[in-house]
Formats: C-alpha cells, sequence, structure tokens
C-alpha cells in the first residue's frame, strides 16, 4: 500500500470536512481520531472515497510520505498540546505539524518555537468558513516557517476558496503566529460586521417601523450594492424563514441573547496590549455581552424609561438610504480600526503582514467576504505605507459624502431611545482621528497634578512637571 | 535596640512616603532598599524620624518583631518575584508580606498561594492617592488570609486617608487578589471619570466657545454640587495655572497626547474575561491610545472633513447645564459599569466582596474620591444583591431626569464633530441595559446560519438550530 501525501488528525466536523475537501480533490488522505468511532463513522459514510483510516498514531505516523504533512483538527488548548506530545516522538526531522485549530497566535508562537528546536516544522493557519467552507473551500491563512508553508502551499490552495476572479483564497502570512494571528483579527472584524448589522436592524425595526418582509427586500437590494456581502446576504434570507413549528417569522422566535466562542474578545485584548485603538469591534463585543444579560434586561426595562419613539413619515425612504450608507461608512471604520491593529502587530512581532493579501484571502471562503474587500486590497497596493485606511482616496470620499448619513442615524437612535453602540463609536471614532487637537492636554494635566506623571509641551520636546499646588 | 514593628522594602518616592507616614503615626520604620543610596538619602534627609536602616536583607528581618511585617513597596512583576525569594529563606512561619506596588490580580493570586505553602502570609493591597496620598493618607485596599489582615489593620488604619465623617479608608477586601483587583478596577473608573472630564471640556471649548477663564468658573461651580470630587477640582486648578516659561495658560501649551501605565487596559481585558460589559472605561482607555497617535491625527486632520461647529446662541447657559447633567448621568453609568464587574469578579473569584465598603474607602485619599461615592454605599446598604446600580432608586432619579441633557449633548457633539466616545458609549449602554429586547436574536440567527451555533427560543427553553438553506 502507498503512502499518503497529507493526513488529519482530529474527525470532528471541520476536521472532517477538510479531509473530505482535500480527497475531492485527488488525493488519499490518512485519518485518525482518538477514539475510533468517529474514524469508523467517517469510513462508513464514505467507503468509496480515498480515507485511509488509521487507528493508532503510530499507523497513522506511518502511512504518510515523508515530509509528513499532518494537519492537527483538535481542540484549541490542552488538547492540541496533547496531541502534540503524543506525536512528536514518532516523527522525522522536517516533518510538517499544521495547526487548523482556533488558537490564539501566543500559542502558536510557542509550539512553532518548541517544535523548531527538535527541527520539525509547525504551521499554525486560520481556517474560516464553517463547516461548509471547510468541505468546499475555505479562506486559509497560514503562518510559520516559509519552506514549511511551501511543502503544503500545493493541498491548501487546491482546497482553498476561489475569488470571484478565480484567485486561491490561501497565501502565507508571516512567521509564527501570523496565520492564526489574521484569523482572530478576522473573527473580531466578523463581530463588528455583525453588530452592524444588528443595529440596522434595530433602528430600521425600531425607528422606520420595517416588517421583517420589508427587511428582506432592503436587505436584499442592500446586497445588489457596496455593501454586498456573504453577511448581509443570508441577512436577508434570515427575515424571510419561518418557524416551523409556530408559522411565525423565525427571526421573531429566536431569543436576543448572542452567544460567542471567544476570538471577538481575543482581538479587543490584544488591541489593548498592542495600544491599536479597537473601540467598535469591542463594542460589538461587549453588547453580545449584554445581550446575554437578558433576565437582568427585562428587570430594567419595567424601571428605566426612554424617550418615545416617534414613528417617521415622508422621510422614510431617505433615512432607510442614510441607514445603508451609515453601515457601510461604520463598516469602513471598523475595517479601518483591524487593519491597522494587523499593522500594529506586524510591527510588535516583526511578521511584515501583506495587508493587500489578507484582504484578498478574505474575497471568498470566509463569513466576512465582501466586495468591498477588493477596495482594501486596492488601497494598499496604491500605497503599501498607508497609516490607515481612511485616508486612501476611496475611502476619504466614502466618509466625505457618508459621514451625515451615519451622523443622522445615530442621532435618530439616541433620540429615539434604540441603542447602537458600533455605530456611534464608529463617529467618535472618526471624529478623534481626524482632531488635530484632542482633549488629552487636559487628562496629562490631571495626571501631572495628582500623580507627577509629567506631560510633553507643543512648542519643544522634553517631558515636564508643573508645580500645580 | 528593640525591634521594630514593620518595615519597608523599596524606598522610591512611594515607599518612601509609607514610610514616613507610618514613622509619623509614633512608630519606628525598619527600611531597606537595594542600592543603599536611596536608603542614604532618606536617612540625611530625615536624620531626626525614627526611621532605621538596614544595608542587608538579612538585617532587615533581624531588625522587625515577630510576627514580622514587611511592606514591599517594589516595581511590580520580575523585581517583586526576585524580592520575594530574597526575603523567603529568611522569613519564620507566620510571618507578613504585604506588596503595596501596582500589581496585577493573578500575580497576587499565584503569589499568596505559593507563600501560604511555606506558611507565610501575603497580603496585596491597592494604595491610591499618589505621592501625595502615600504621605499624608491614601485609600488602602488590601486583600489576603484575613488572620493576616487582622495583625496589619492597626497600622494601616492609622495610614490611612479619613473620610469626611471621620472613618478611616481602609477595609479588607477579600481573599487572595481581592485587594489588588479592586485597586485594578478603581483605575479603570480613574481612566472612565479623566476621559468623561476631557470629553466635557472639548463639549465646552469647542461647542458652547467657553474660554480658560470661564471654563475654571465652571468647573469651580460644578465642584460645589453632586460633581464635588477631587478629579473636578484640579480640573479647575489647571485651567488657571499660567505656564511659567510663556505666561499663556498651561493647559493650552501641554501636548494633547496622553500617557498611561497599564492598569486601565487590564480592567478592560479582565472585564472582556469575566463576561462583564465595561464599554464606557474601555473607550477611554482607546480614547488615551488615540491620543497619542498625534502624528496620524495631524496628517488626518488636513484630509479628513467634518461638520463646522455652530457656536450657540442664548441657549448658551442651558446648555452647559446639560453638559454638567451629561458628566454627571455618565458618571454614573460608568461606576454601574464598573461595580458589576466587581460583582462578577467576587461570583467568578469566590471573595464575597462588599460593594458599599468599597464605595465607603473610595471617599478619601484616592484619586476618585467624591461626594456622588457616598450614594453609593447608600444603594448597596439598602440592597446588598442590587445587580446593577442603576435599578437603585437614587440613580433611577438621575437616570430619569438627566437622560434628555446626556441625549442634547452627545447629538450637538456629534453634530459639531466633537468626538465623545464614552458619552456615547454611555447612552449606548443605557438603551442597551433598559431594553427587554435588543437586535441579538438576529446575530444568534446569523450564528446558526453560517455555523451552526444554535439559538434559543423565546416560547421554551433548549438550543435549536434550523435548516436555512
Amino acid at each position: 500500500m502507498g503512502k499518503q501525501a497529507i493526513g488529519v488528525v482530529g474527525l470532528a466536523v471541520m476536521g472532517r470536512n477538510l479531509a473530505l475537501n482535500i480527497e475531492s480533490r485527488g488525493h488519499a488522505v490518512s485519518v485518525y481520531n482518538r477514539s475510533r468511532e468517529k474514524t469508523d463513522e467517517l469510513i462508513a459514510e464514505y467507503p468509496d472515497k480515498k480515507l485511509v483510516p488509521a487507528f493508532t498514531l503510530e499507523d497513522f505516523v506511518e502511512s504518510l510520505e515523508k515530509p509528513r504533512r499532518i494537519l492537527l483538527m483538535v481542540k484549541a488548548g490542552e488538547p492540541t498540546d496533547a496531541t502534540i506530545a503524543s506525536l512528536k516522538p514518532l516523527l522525522d526531522k522536517g516533518d510538517i505539524l499544521i495547526d487548523g485549530g482556533n488558537t490564539h497566535f501566543t500559542d502558536t508562537i510557542r509550539r512553532n518555537q518548541e517544535l523548531a528546536k527538535a527541527g520539525l516544522h509547525f504551521i499554525g493557519t486560520g481556517v474560516s468558513g464553517g463547516e461548509e467552507g471547510a468541505l468546499k473551500g475555505p479562506s486559509i491563512m497560514p503562518g510559520g516557517q516559509r519552506d514549511a508553508y511551501d511543502l503544503v502551499a500545493p493541498i491548501l490552495t487546491e482546497i482553498a476558496a476561489k475569488a470571484p476572479d478565480g484567485e486561491p483564497c490561501v497565501a502565507y502570512m508571516g512567521p509564527d503566529g501570523a496565520g492564526h494571528f489574521v484569523k482572530m483579527v478576522h473573527n473580531g472584524i466578523e463581530y463588528g460586521d455583525m453588530q452592524l448589522i444588528a443595529e440596522s436592524y434595530a433602528v430600521l425595526k425600531q425607528v422606520v417601523g420595517l416588517s421583517n418582509e420589508e427587511l428582506a427586500k432592503v436587505y436584499t437590494e442592500w446586497n445588489e450594492g457596496e455593501l454586498d456581502s456573504y453577511l448581509i446576504e443570508i441577512t436577508s434570507k434570515i427575515f424571510k424563514k419561518k418557524d416551523e413549528e409556530t408559522g411565525k417569522d423565525l427571526v421573531d422566535v429566536i431569543l436576543d441573547r448572542a452567544a460567542q466562542k471567544g476570538t471577538g474578545k481575543w482581538t479587543s485584548q490584544n488591541a489593548l496590549d498592542l495600544g491599536a485603538p479597537l473601540p467598535l469591534i469591542t463594542e460589538a463585543v461587549f453588547a453580545r455581552v449584554l445581550s446575554s444579560l437578558k433576565t437582568q434586561r427585562v428587570a430594567a426595562s419595567k424601571v428605566l424609561e426612554g424617550p418615545a419613539a416617534k414613528p417617521l413619515g415622508a422621510e422614510r425612504d431617505a433615512f432607510i438610504e442614510s441607514v445603508r450608507r451609515a453601515l457601510y461608512f461604520s463598516k469602513v471604520i471598523s475595517y479601518a480600526q483591524g487593519f491597522a491593529q494587523l499593522r500594529a502587530a506586524s510591527e510588535e512581532y516583526k511578521w511584515d503582514l501583506d495587508y493587500g493579501t489578507i484582504a484578498k484571502i478574505f474575497r471568498a471562503g470566509c463569513i466576512i467576504r465582501a466586495r468591498f474587500l477588493q477596495k482594501i486590497t486596492d488601497a494598499y497596493t496604491k500605497d503599501k505605507a498607508i497609516a490607515n485606511l481612511l485616508l486612501d482616496p476611496y475611502f476619504r470620499d466614502i466618509a466625505k459624502n457618508y459621514q451625515s448619513a451615519l451622523r443622522e442615524v445615530v442621532i435618530a437612535a439616541i433620540n429615539a431611545g434604540v441603542p447602537v453602540p458600533a455605530f456611534a463609536s464608529a463617529v467618535a471614532y472618526f471624529d478623534a482621528y481626524r482632531s488635530e487637537r484632542l482633549p488629552a492636554n487636559l487628562v496629562q494635566a490631571q495626571r501631572d497634578f495628582f500623580g507627577a506623571h509629567t506631560f510633553e509641551r507643543i512648542d519643544k520636546p522634553g517631558s515636564f512637571h508643573a508645580n500645580w499646588s
């Protein structure tokens, strides 16, 4: 029996679907799972596919061509460390482990360094697109040793999603944790996108008074323009879906308590560490947390009154267009923050990230796929060193033309008592970023007053302390 | 020569001032510093004080009564671990180490556990009030073994600040890291307070057009009412201060780039870990970060235009009162978030924090000292189990009466292009917290659509998955 070019460890839904994806491109794939049931199930379900089961790690490793390519699709954290520890003694120098799990990039950096000491390569890769993406073509964000990447690139390229222009959605991100870092920021951006859409929904429903049927139409129309994206597309479909049990619109039956798996949180925590302003995504993370406090909210709604919402009249259609513009411009601001975080990380961790390429591989396969990503690639193609996307001519024009709509929508929401934390944060960030002078001079004065923390002056370099009392 | 009841290790400004504070209450104090210059300087400066220098850790430890009480005032992190490691072999069971540094509470939990194994007590204590507070009376937030606290309580009580009613601003916070945790949240709240004041300044200056002289008057007046607090008091003084070099108002000479030492960041990162919504303080942290990007802001200000600010007319005085109300209500919202974080932490780490007492010991000595803290103590005295301060009758009244002012000020700022991230975040939090229904049902629908993450229903318990396609 010949040996396989690649094997997959971990046959939960993501691992299994990636194995099937690889197999569908003409490769035999070794498969292994810690408990053999999952392996048996997979083989029983697909008896005719070139999936080669192994029931011990020894047999699994033995079944692979050298240098071995092993895709780990096990739970992030402990289980990944345990799997690596079991595999390590069985491997030879030059073998390549690929962690496709939802791993924090600092773990990837650590594992990459530890395995490198034993002559093993370690690639940490983001895989986005959910179950379906894994099966049919995800967006893939690998980081690690460049020469190891080159040895797995052909297979990753085959299984990756293809953008509208045919380009595969995979590219080398950078050394050690770069791939998992990019995936983390991708997820943070996804939190921001989803919260912004949710706020547009709240405004359209509570301020404009749209029905679910009308909402479906609005999002369908929006999906044909600048906002064309997977998340807007599924939003339009969600408003059409009926609950099979009650016959009601399903969206109204779903409890308004948003869960999370923690990657949005990681993005915000890292932004705080890097000193990269990421308020919009962070508001989105906190909005999910606040939504989960349903019992408290219900109690508070009975005692904390707000303003009465006034339905709109003749200006309805114009206001809906304002919401669209507010959503698009806020999205631009969110990506500007996310990509500025990538830049800060690239400098901090010495990754030399290619921002235009990152936007490119987001164009298909992943959850945030959108037509607008091309504009980001274009911006970095024009000027790789641009400090913030808002400074690019295309995005400057959006800012110029859409900011009044964003202000209008936030003001309408505040007047109606509808919470729009992400929209409001977008306005604040935009106005702060374009402020030559912020009131931070007062903050520095206070810090020097109570803690002798010193201040800088506008008229000469150095740090100074005043005798305040 | 007799032995001393307490000794201080680390004679930088905070350690030195705390030693002098203890000495001023009639105690002889052993003092030690790693490099002897600082010790020599201190003794030379205060030859008549009962400060007993030691130049080796052995002599220092030998100079103390048992159980020994050793206050560590060394740099947080590595240096603290190194000092503990050097001291440990010299100590006896029952001795008490007190870390008064700016330590992350997770380090305190770890050290407390490690030292407990050797029979040593470890108290991690927040000390707030800056240099002056350390010397004359800080707010002190100790956590660790209760019986060890009782042995140091008399001295801590003597040196602590005294509230207007004479009560000392020190109390046992809870086990292991509780003291440093409370100090961390104190600092986060301080970031929020300072940013809110900075935003009120920006609005008063840029929307109302007040001069520094007028600003000094406004803050002086505000300090006589509900906003009576140390930070408002120093703000009023800051606007009166002249630059000795140029004769200009000093506040205008100070560069608008706010620095930070990282504790605000810790507070936000922990809130994200706990799942406790803390958007206002987090916006404040990001606002400092954004202010530090001065070069980018100056560049952006030249290409990103905003709306033209329109100066106010006859409604000027009424608007200034709206700003005052906006500031007070936002401050209430910020503390509601901070105290909700304390509650989440108390449950997560099993500390049994006493929120009313915490507000009480903030009333003097520390940077956030304010008349309004009494209202928080009152709220928890009435109902220790209250889930959120906004539900307390006093704060509900503030919400009812001041929310329109807050909305008005945020709207005016948005219309004028003046960034008010913390004010705007306060409105969004208030409106979200009092929302029986948030648009998070859409977020859950999206998550179930693309990732089969399931959702809950409003009409029955359980988790459900729809066949969306």
